[in-house]
């Protein structure tokens, strides 16, 4: 064969391979594929080699990272050296970089906490070097990752000056996953943690699950689901968890169990859980000693107590306070936390639920042990998909709360719908709950900075499972993304996070990101309009949660029916929660008050929150209630339109099968949002007796169809 | 860059490109790299270009599967075209080819069935041409398989003669699957079917699924579990199936429901499910109807019927022929078959469990409509690790009987056990039945050469789920493969197969194929010694059935514990079938019953299934039975000990994913196999009271321990 012969059969040979790899969403946003030629010129004239100086278990991750990353992205094996020349790459803390350490970097570094790192462009002994530093090893990785990061995304790293501190301690996910690998509310498969074949097995795809995380900021995954199973806490299970912790520890993932409050009896064959009793405390610290000899840095317990039929403290006429202390001084010889849910409600349909984990939690302030943190849904309801602040939020000065988001679309159209939970989470973190002043926003309550917390946090409710694309749906992955990023900072920009993410995941074409971005950053008020617009909420389908049910009533319990949410008559519709109502506005801030106890003054978006509205009271708009309604409901599946119209413009710009698995599911998703807008717009209507405005496309089934709907089942329930 | 520098840069994308596919295991048998030049060469001598007539949509699968494959085993994009050349590789049916017509192969053609195939190497308008022919379609897609086959183990493809018919009609998996995607008996993850996303979400990995089964000749799949759910077949999952069923219609595959006797009641409104109600058989042929109108080649019914709390026609005083003869007749205008289940034991536990199915079937020979097949578990008790062959073989001489082999390995270890299930199928399909005269071998009772039946037929219990690699281990895809290629040519021998499987799954080189071989043709031996050596059956774990549990007793019903069926005592062990036992024996042919009625005549293998026999009774090998028990558990041991060396040897012959995963799974195999040894042998001590012979390792663990431990959560449970 001639050279050129050749040449020309090794080009297409390369060709080929790089059509193999098989497009289905598994890389997340790791995606290390090769730069642009003049990108990767670029970058190969600042870094011609990496001296990465340390070998821990953390830094080995790390390095390996880098390679991986740089080869890829680069499509060229960088070097490793131990001297530094210019063009060099130098990684490793004062401790194990001598290198480092001689350029006396205190100062900053003193800035750096135990996680924070530091990425500049210098001149060490006349050579131009890019250097990553930290005071810990951890710090080194999250450098690495960020450093990766920029050049996914072609930014400049010509004169590097980055510092950056996570501001929230504890970032974790919470997995909903059970013993037998279901996943309570998971929609993209069974759990990733395949029990049976722990210890011994390790799937590759623990490693890379650890990847994703420590990419992000993530430091902290809950194995199991706050419906807790006390069996986890066996030796049966310890070993299997101290074989995922083994994955996780170099990646700076700590593993945290669900405790379930009633295992002292369960598996401890004692008669009672009672949190002062001493033979069950006795037991609460022997078997946290022993985890710990399994795990030695576990993280910590997470507790769903007295909350829909959990065990708690209650049980025996104690407090919340007693069963989170009880966990904490068994944790705190070994550095562990308690993260206890806020998330209850009595057994009894209250008038309001919206107001109960304030009333049970806001006298238990200042009773809790150091190393608790109070884990705070972002709503006072239960992650629909809008609701004001929960009103927790700055009522508890004394105590460190910590945001529960749920990254699961347990309310947000599971994962066959595209809603870029980084628009809600930020609504939540801006929001200012005027709980000192003006200012106190949700982020900086939870940041510690508005009541001096040092011990912080942020959860999210995963939404990860064995489906190859980890989510479900490729654009589930922002939600992850997103989650990690504000948990690393929630002062982040969710624009751009989603910028960042759409390079890392498709491409750096602004014809894909600009428009993709547009669709994701529309995407969540797209379906608050199509399914519970102007404040409604609860309106889903009942026990899976699956589609609309705003008919749902007479059920076991009041509040889990949807009647109970929008009370719709024939005046009107809304919740009444002000002064004159069920008076849940009392537990905000005066400023906030003010806000919500007027109609006029309350914004739109929380209207029947908060009132119970006649259909023919005007809006802002000059519209009726009810026409308004409608109007919103409409948008709703309109916007779902335009996202379709919009994804099919990127057709060239995506690769098949990612393109054709999103297309399809958008196709999904405006076939259901359909079902939801007539669904809910039929049901009001029975009450309203009001015509759908003119112009809006009528119905093409009656309510009785829509009621008719039975979803059998339903993953996730 | 200059040329050679751009020629070595994209040498070395090349090198890496091909490293980044993960070797997972996900592309089973049908791995189309590139092979060894010299091989490549030769093939590309043969065929220069692809001339494909024809363009169904089954022919277009075949020729998307040929395309793939010679570009990628052959490293080369081999052109297609409309004239032949020498050199050619011509495809088609007479219908679809005038150049295939033009060759006038009627006679050959005839002697293919519907199904078969004609691989040549002959002249065509003096060219020299290979050729694949059919009377139909689906002949082609296998043919088309066969080759890339031949290819793929490196056979010489100059001078074929290739001609191929399956030996069975009815080729089906039966998929356990449950509606919320759990799957019975499952190792391997969860379901396949996505219920909740289908039908609009086609995962690629269903047409993959149907390519693979394709590829073995497999052409039916049942969808869903035995012990069904009638919510199945309504029009809620009606439209998921028939999605389904439009991906694998182009890979020949057609499916099948498993059919809930009392669906008319449940689903249908009805009081009963009598199946001489006419309101009854009328809602069945309906629904019938409807199915069909949903999925115009849909297969037909499978059935478990009074069996383990499923209802059916005995409920109502009927038979199995008259429930089965009902969906017959509903079926019948379609041209769709019942396959119903012999599996069935009283709900009061009998003398002898294993005579049951026997006693209720036989009667029945003759009874049944031309549509119906009746499907036999191999042995008769319960896919035990060895089960001498079910006496219904041979003795329903005017019914067809399909063969029911189970590939997941409920009762062999799970999928962390290397277990090569083709020897077990081979041993039942070789045995003689004696039922019309010496070599009336199960294989020519179930291919109806017997007893002269046109519809035959074997299922296989699938291993297949979510896992990445399919089967949850490599060497399950192994059993699968198997599986296909007995189901198509139940008298392949089973040597021949894993010889294929190796060299596509692997490699062809001889030290990889011989070795690893080796390990598979002695697996099965392994796990029969280790578990249940001598005809002892039924000695797992409780329900669950993972590890031993010789000592199970004191259950719901006598036959499902362990010591109904060992009935080990101070005097010996074994379950005495003999004419003054439970008479058993008396429901083979006189044959085989002079074979098992006696001690000395009994091969060893069955010994305690046959006999009651004395803890000191001296067998073949010179030892008494406690030693040779002890022996063989111990050898079955060592087998393990002796198969994981082996794969060590072939850690530079493999990749590095495979070959961990493996290398990890006989680690646990062995940690298992000794569980089982220690267990078993130390339970069984405690009634021969005599040692363990010296030499052999005594257990280092109690008896007590053994049976301490528990297993939560077991999957497939």
């Amino acid at each position: 064969m001639s050279k050129k012969r050749l040449f020309i059969t090794l080009f297409i040979l390369l060709v080929c391979n790089t059509n193999i790899f098989a497009e289905d969403g598994y890389r997340l946003w790791m995606r290390y594929d090769a730069l642009p030629v003049k990108k990767r010129n670029e970058y190969l004239s600042t870094i011609h080699q990496v001296v990465f100086q340390g070998n821990s278990a953390i830094l080995s991750a790390a390095k390996q990272e880098l390679n991986t990353g740089l080869k890829g992205l680069l499509a060229n094996t960088i070097p490793n050296s131990n001297t530094v020349t210019n063009g060099s790459l130098l990684i490793g803390t004062p401790e194990s970089s001598a290198l480092i350490a001689s350029l006396k970097l205190n100062q900053k570094l003193q800035a750096l906490g135990e996680e924070g790192f530091y990425i500049g462009s210098l001149t060490l002994n006349q050579k131009q070097v890019t250097i990553i530093t930290a005071t810990t090893d951890q710090g080194i990785l999250y450098g690495v990752f960020h450093l990766l990061q920029l050049l996914q995304t072609e930014k400049n790293i010509q004169r590097l000056n980055v510092v950056e501190n996570p501001k929230l301690k504890i970032r974790v996910l919470n997995h909903w996953d059970n013993l037998d690998r279901t996943v309570e509310r998971g929609y993209a498969g069974f759990s990733l943690w395949n029990w049976h074949k722990l210890p011994d097995y390790l799937d590759p795809r623990y490693t890379d699950y650890a990847r994703a995380n420590a990419s992000i900021g993530i430091n902290g995954a809950v194995l199991t689901n706050v419906n807790a199973n006390a069996l986890f806490l066996t030796e049966e299970y310890l070993v299997k968890s101290k074989a995922l912790a083994s994955v996780f520890r170099p990646y700076g993932i700590k593993v945290y169990f669900t405790a379930r409050f009633s295992a002292p009896i369960e598996i401890g064959g004692l008669s009672t859980a009672d949190p002062l009793d001493p033979e069950v405390r006795k037991w609460w610290k022997q078997k946290t000693d022993e985890i710990y000899s399994y795990i030695p840095d576990f993280g910590g317990f997470l507790v769903k107590a007295n909350s829909e039929g959990q065990p708690g403290p209650q049980n025996y006429g104690r407090n919340h306070a007693d069963g989170a202390n009880m966990l904490a001084d068994a944790l705190a010889p070994h550095g562990g936390i308690v993260m206890w849910r806020a998330f209850v409600y009595d057994n009894k349909a209250p008038d309001d639920r919206s107001k109960q984990a304030f009333n049970e939690f806001t006298p238990l302030d200042g009773t809790f042990r150091k190393n608790v943190l109070v884990q705070v849904k972002n709503g006072p309801i239960d992650f629909q998909p809008r609701e004001p602040f929960h009103p927790l939020f700055g009522k508890m000065p004394k105590t460190p709360l910590m945001m529960e988001f749920q990254i699961t679309q347990e309310y947000l159209g599971f994962s066959t719908h595209l809603v870029y939970l980084g628009s809600l989470f930020k609504e939540v973190l801006n929001t200012d709950t005027y709980a000192k002043e003006e200012g106190s926003t949700v982020a900086k309550i939870i940041s510690g900075s508005v009541d001096n917390h040092s011990l912080t946090g942020m959860a999210g409710v995963a939404n990860i499972g064995d489906d190859r694309n980890w989510t479900g749906h490729i654009f589930g992955q922002a939600n992850w993304f997103a989650f990690g990023k504000l948990a690393w900072n929630p002062e982040s920009s969710e624009k751009q996070i989603a910028d960042d993410w759409v390079r890392m995941t498709f491409n750096n074409n602004a014809n894909t990101v600009k428009p993709i971005k547009e669709i994701m950053l529309a995407s969540r008020e797209a379906a608050v309009n199509y399914m519970t617009p102007l404040g409604l909420h609860h309106l889903m389908g009942y026990s899976h949660h699956f589609g609309p049910g705003p008919w749902v009533a007479n059920k076991q319990r009041a509040d889990w029916t949807a009647v109970y949410y929008h009370k719709a008559d024939s005046a009107g519709i809304g919740f009444d929660r002000t002064l004159t109502g069920s008076n849940a506005i009392g537990q905000y801030a005066p400023d906030v008050q003010k806000q919500f106890q007027d109609v006029y003054t309350t914004d739109e978006k929380y209207l029947l929150w908060f009132h119970h509205v006649s259909w023919t009271h005007k809006l802002k708009s000059g519209r009726t209630l009810w026409d308004e309604l409608c109007y919103k409901y409409y948008a709703g599946v309109d916007s779902v339109r335009h996202m379709r119209k919009t994804w099919e413009s990127q057709k060239s710009n995506i690769d098949f099968e990612r393109f054709t698995q999103v297309q399809t599911l958008l196709k999904m998703q405006e076939k259901e949002a359909v079902v939801w807008r007539n669904s809910c717009v039929l049901y009001f209507q029975t009450f309203s007796k009001m015509p759908i405005p003119q112009g809006l496309e009528k119905p093409d089934k009656s309510l009785d169809y829509y009621m008719s709907l039975k979803y059998s089942f339903v993953p996730g329930n």
